[in-house]
């Protein structure tokens, strides 16, 4: 593949393809793919509240923001969407806000592994959730 | 709180009550308190979709399915709904089927944690994912 | 490589092969290769103690032998030593003996992937800690 | 408890107040609690190592060091050696040196739950393993 890494460009394009990551609605915050991070932000929507008129995200939906963001993160350096081997999640705090911030790191992009950190922030910067994730690398 | 363990009747009127968790619409398929035993099913719907026309559940999903079908299993105990402290999605092999069936086991209910285990088949019996939970009991 | 699966005689030796799994003197409880299942057996050393004269064995002690019985229960399928990529520990309540328990089943053991549940018990059979292991399955 | 944070002092003579903490010889390297960061260091004994004169840890002392990293980083701040609820291991290279280095970082201290990350390298400052930790805050 030429043109490593993805632009923020063609991270949104690729965005679109899956129905349930276009549903998220996510868009490309940052790129900077020298030191192998991404950022996402992803709006609320009503059919993603925990409970109703609260404003605030289901865990559920935060954990595959995760997945998600950590996934792009490596699309971003290689080009190719690795499946996800196994991934966690931590619940720090409550959201203060509706939207959310996904910062993913990759650690290491091994031949075989790639490890993922994905930090989860609510608009007022505030560490709401934390993901650690391994994907399978496809070379 | 009177009535507990909690029948399919009333978890069923649980799972409507939280906006995400009546999108995923759930349905009970086994209530289980002796062994601590919830299994749910989630039928596909087109916004879940992992790539388009696959029929197969993007992951970010599955891990939605496990955290939720956790938490349930504990609110058929105790009536209250924890909130996740932390939880970890495995992902096995691809789903043959859109229909998926989650098998939630409370390995123990302490006063403060309660740790379950969650196996996600598809509806040919095979296993897809498998899932680990704690959640913070409220008492 | 023949003779596969191994057989306790064959693990017990394996189990001699690294100097700090033959420092945890396990011994093979049961080998139950049809249903990937491989059980240990870890008696209390004084260097393992949590605190002096407690009988306990420290947490850490007991993610090492989640690890280990994970790993063996992959060397009893195939004949190699899989390296970890990661693996999780939950520790439900203390032990009420000095000796555990680990049994060891194998999830699925993929072409690349073998995920791994372990399960330690103390020896009056109550649960004590829960393991989740992935390893990379060298062909 | 007065005197809060802990000294690196008073932690070193904590470090031997478990016998399995003592037997892994961790010396303290750095101690910043307005960041609240601890830094260990754990010297290579014959007993950890992974297979014979390799000079390398085995996987499940590395988790146990991550284990007793987090916990100390918590200890440091609050005085409390709280219970480990459940932690994750990621193994990401093998070490290039027998010596390891933990740092602990206290992601968020609330009332009932600690979250801590925790890198381990070796001592060309080489990331070797990451640790995600829950602990059981008693206030």
């Amino acid at each position: 593949m030429t043109g490593l890494p993805l632009s923020a460009e063609q991270l949104r394009a690729r965005l679109k393809s899956s129905p349930f990551v276009a549903f998220m609605n996510l868009d490309v915050v940052e790129v900077d793919a020298e030191n192998q991070i991404l950022s996402l932000r992803m709006p609320m929507r009503p059919e993603f509240e925990r409970s109703p008129n609260s404003g605030r995200c289901h865990g559920g939906v935060i954990s595959a923001l995760i997945d998600t963001a950590g996934d792009f993160a490596v699309i971003m350096l290689n080009g190719e969407a690795p499946p996800t081997i196994n991934f966690r999640t931590d619940f720090l705090r409550p959201a203060a806000s509706s939207t959310l911030i996904a910062l993913a790191r990759v650690r290491r992009l091994g031949r075989r592994i790639a490890f993922v950190d994905v930090d989860i922030s609510d608009d007022t910067g505030e560490l709401v959730a934390t993901g650690r994730a391994n994907y399978a690398v496809t070379t």
